[in-house]
């Protein structure tokens, strides 16, 4: 655990305060010159959001939420404001897509690689990496369970969409230091998969089994055509990261209608509420278990995918589809209410950003601010100041009354 | 030594220059609504300070002491300031406690263990935890200083205000990682002192030898009633710190008239002048040792404890009565004199917290400023912005010209 997370381990209290956290995807953004050299924040009408900026109690500041400088995946960005310093805490994009997966059949421990069900030839070369996106591999996946056998070794294929599947050894004795099959081009041959370093037992012992596994699927499959062969990648084992709920000592619950964000949520120890398909239905799950954590992460997607589409219109509607949402939340009454976003993705650039990210929290005891409008440039100039990603979570507990007087480790 | 004092340490030099940091204990306020929703600072008449911050020369800003979202003890508040970061530095408050005995008897690696002089019945049970809070055990001392023998050890029993003492083992051979004597309640006959950790074998010899001068204390006390026996706690021996006097190349000295503050400058080496019952003999003291020191780190007690007892009007008073004193602090001219607190205690709160404190720098080549009062929203927009702790003494450093360019260091 870093310097901070003991820290803040170590002095942190529950008490029955409840907070939440509302990731807006990419809400930052940069002035458009075909819309007046505003931002899609100040072009939007946001008569909820500015009106809670306004209250005394509402305080407004700029993030970054890994440092100034870095670029956040969605991954970084997320685990940046959980207070995971993604510097300290190697956390792949392959850990976070298995967590995604949203399975059971995954434990600590467990290697699993990204697997497509594709099309070979009769000398065994792709024709197609994605075997011509079949509805599902259901059938060759069953095939694969029931027919591949390696002695000593516990192996679990699970499908997913279309082309897609997971391949799981379970057990601690493997390692995910191993290079991919998956050519990347058709007309190869699939790759026999290798220890990144040489000598690195674990990891030779793993592409063995990786490679034996290739060799015996091949033959399972033989007659399954276009899904009759595989390819695999990303390896990479679930992040031992420390316990959300014990770090901050809060019970906490992610929602999110998108299983990447509920995958980043359960790496650090959150429990999941599914069952939402969009930001009304995740409203209302929230209002639905208010009384059951003290600890939520509600997160909104839509401004980054219309962010990332360069559509400037589109995440203006998407940030005021959220002000029209927000009154409810605000019923919902939290002790602590906090309203930032995992990245910039101004639409004038359309991708993830650099650049900062505005900031709210409405608490009691907050110092003054006079901020106007839930916007770059007037959250610049709020009491918040200019934080990292790391600094925000230890605020929210301090002011829910979480945090203890810091006295010194020893 | 962490990277920061690290840079430091090989980039300051000497120079004849004069830096004064005043601590104003608890100095941070926040909103009270019976006071106008003003601060402590807003509210107080403080005309010398607010002169002060509307110089030319004067800059102000916010600190967070240790970092944002943590609520600073004294410890780690000034550990903050003085650049030690309390989450590098393991400093606790037994050591603090220990350091704070200002006496020369114990020296580095030294274990120390707090000692109350308590009253035993027959069967050797508590009855007086405080020994009815005795005038003082210098007695009791001296008796066990004479008679207690335990062969290859070095005891010493130091006496201090009523039922209080410590416990000095003598050099490096022993472990402060043991367990308390003391049961924290009547009824209860005194613990056995164990290794925190099993198998840690310095521990456990510690632990032995605690053991067997509780036994022999016993009986040289037994005639001795009320205070005829001992009870141990929070043992711990003195951190070794880099030293502030060669980290900042300064020769600098510590006056306060309470002795943790004390303590916590000679932890990290400073020069203590004693002396001082309240801060206007502190600040004749500080005419009086003005050039023998070229820095001096001078503490104000006042406005804590009036924040700590929700005291809005007596903190005000606090702050008022050290405006009144500042003109002779002015007087003494020094290159750079640097006001701040340790931590906020809002009034409204009644405690130490989290949020940040006012602070103000004066020396020659200071970027243009334009605060119009030392206060909370004031400063906040000075032009030294928001700052972490560790950025202060660099910045005094730097200020006085005892910072030289930083070439790297390879």
């Amino acid at each position: 655990m870093d310097a901070r997370l003991t820290l803040i381990s170590r002095t942190s209290v529950p008490n029955a305060k409840k907070i939440l956290l509302v990731v807006i995807d990419g809400l930052g953004g940069l002035a458009h010159p075909a819309y007046g050299n505003q931002t899609e924040l100040q072009y939007a009408r946001l008569p909820n959001l500015d009106g809670w900026v306004q209250q005394r109690t509402t305080a407004t500041g700029w993030i970054y939420p890994v440092r100034r400088g870095v670029v956040p995946g969605s991954g970084a960005g997320h685990l940046g404001l959980f207070g995971y310093d993604p510097l300290y805490y190697n956390v792949g994009r392959g850990a976070l897509e298995a967590a995604d997966l949203e399975t059971d059949e995954i434990g600590r421990g467990d290697v699993t690689g990204r697997m497509n069900f594709c099309t070979v030839d009769a000398e065994g070369k792709v024709t197609d990496r994605r075997a011509g996106r079949i509805k599902d591999a259901v059938r060759q996946a069953d095939a694969l369970n029931q027919h591949v056998r390696i002695p000593g070794v516990e192996i679990q294929v699970i499908p997913m969409k279309e082309h897609r599947g997971v391949l799981v050894l379970k057990g601690g004795n493997w390692s995910p230091k191993i290079t991919d099959t998956d050519p990347q081009q058709v007309g190869a041959v699939p790759l026999g998969s290798r220890a990144v370093t040489a000598g690195d037992v674990a990891a030779e012992k793993t592409a063995e089994v990786v490679n034996e596994f290739t060799r015996q699927a091949m033959q399972v499959l033989k007659e399954m055509g276009p899904a009759n062969g595989v390819l695999m990648r990303s390896f990479s084992t679930a992040p031992d990261l420390p316990d959300f709920n014990t770090v901050y000592s809060v019970r906490s619950a992610a929602i999110s209608a998108y299983p990447l964000y509920r995958g980043i949520a359960r790496v650090v120890g959150m429990d999941i509420i599914k069952g939402a398909a969009d930001f009304k239905e995740e409203v209302a799950l929230l209002a639905q278990h208010r009384d059951a954590y003290d600890f939520f992460f509600l997160h909104y997607k839509d401004p980054d995918s219309r962010g990332e589409d360069g559509d400037f219109i589109g995440k203006v509607a998407a940030l005021e589809r959220f002000d029209a949402a927000f009154p409810d939340i605000l019923d919902m009454q939290f002790d602590v209410l906090a309203v930032t976003g995992d990245h910039a993705t101004p639409s004038v650039m359309s991708g993830h950003s650099h650049h900062p990210v505005p900031v709210a929290i409405a608490a009691p005891l907050m110092p003054e601010d006079n901020t106007a409008a839930f916007d770059e440039p007037s959250c610049r100039l709020g009491v918040l100041g200019q934080m990292e990603g790391g600094d925000l979570m230890p605020q929210l507990l301090c002011y829910s009354g979480k945090m203890g007087k810091f006295e010194g480790f020893a």
